[in-house]
């Protein structure tokens, strides 16, 4: 790898740079083996010569480059993800607005790329395949997003919206918000589709977004815990959604 | 901050180090302010000139230093939590048995730092006030942990065991275990006291520790991921046991 390439593959840990070129990147093994069987469009594949020979069949129709383990960590974000990295084509924010038949799950400024990654994949598992994220949310394409969705990248649709014009568009549905003084979620009688709104990690849920919660709905504390983090929050939520 | 000083500050990022010293560092503003109303007996605490006189009051009874923010960044494991950084007494592993009134969360072989601190943090929340970790688990003073846990490790009593040991000489209680192939969790009928066993990130409860299990419960999947996280996990199935 020359120093060019390097140079492009650490440009694209910034988002600027990702947006100019529309393109990616996808580190590690599991994350890269699941973006080759996605609908996304893989640009090239750089990877160690083990890695390209174990997988020699899915790679086929790809655009391979062996590399070392050295240049992976060196190009990439991470350090131990070193066995494949993938440059893929950003998707549009082809925005559709949610079926009727489904649970969207919407995020209002969430700031932590761990955290969107983490809900990504709690998404993930509990069949939600669209998630509607405020303009002002951290990018899907982060690497560190990436990363924490352990795959689920490649699953749930990510859109960005302005969230009060989005709302204001929609039929009426239901529109489940967390909030620190809603009713108690183990008592909430959930509808099978609608929303759910996840507000920023210390400020909740804006106030531009409260006015279109049709239930606000609240985690009970037992014990002496302050807060409990926004993820841990998300899967508590739709846990308690799936069960109805 | 001498030379001296800083090196023993940094040598208790390392659990040999701590247990020699029988001493452990917690960072951050609200760590320590959460450390200094506990039952833990503080050593010293350094901080920067605008803590000590912002919190005056709460540290009259305490040995303060000043220091800057720089020697805190270079005393500590985190550079950002840097307001103040306390030493405190590590507490005996004055294992007490579960009281039959109480719901206590066991980690056999839990690994990862952050894990363990989220955990905290979560059982503080859903008001499980003991955890009992198998002996090769992640140290409870690990600065990671303490981080994590924001302020939860001083409520949430941790102790270490052989846990087959331990399970061989509790009177007959209900152990739910987290297993793959379990009883949908949604459908469980939970006791109000018991344990609740949560494995290894990626192996699950040991071979050695599935005998002691009464029942073993599983969180549906409705969707692509393969995997929950272990914490994410944690915190679904302390809120389906405190929904009874």
């Amino acid at each position: 790898m020359d120093k060019k390439q390097l140079q492009f593959f650490k440009s694209l840990q910034i988002k600027k740079y990702r947006t100019l070129h529309q393109s990616f990147p996808v580190e590690g093994a599991k994350s890269v083996l699941e973006l080759l069987t996605s609908d996304f469009i893989v640009e090239t594949v750089l990877a160690t010569p083990a890695f390209l020979e174990q997988h020699v069949a899915l790679l086929q129709n790809f655009d391979c480059q062996p590399v070392t383990e050295a240049e992976l960590s060196q190009a990439g974000a991470f350090e131990t993800n070193n066995a494949a990295l993938a440059l893929a084509r950003m998707k549009d924010n082809d925005f559709q607005q949610a079926e009727e038949s489904e649970m969207v799950l919407v995020l209002d400024n969430l700031r932590d790329p761990g955290n969107l990654g983490t809900i990504l994949r709690i998404a993930d598992w509990y069949g939600v395949s669209k998630v509607i994220c405020s303009e002002e949310s951290v990018d899907f394409y982060n690497p560190k997003v990436i990363a924490a969705s352990m795959g689920s990248f490649t699953r749930v649709k990510t859109y960005y919206a302005s969230l009060p014009a989005y709302f204001r568009q929609i039929k009426p549905q239901p529109v489940f918000g967390a909030m620190l003084n809603g009713e108690n979620v183990h008592q909430t009688r959930f509808s099978e589709t609608g929303y759910l709104v996840l507000g920023n990690e210390s400020r909740g849920i804006s106030t531009e977004v409260q006015p279109f919660l049709t239930q606000k709905i609240t985690i009970p504390r037992f014990g002496g815990a302050e807060s409990l983090n926004a993820a841990i929050a998300a899967a508590i939520l739709c846990d308690n959604w799936r069960r109805g």
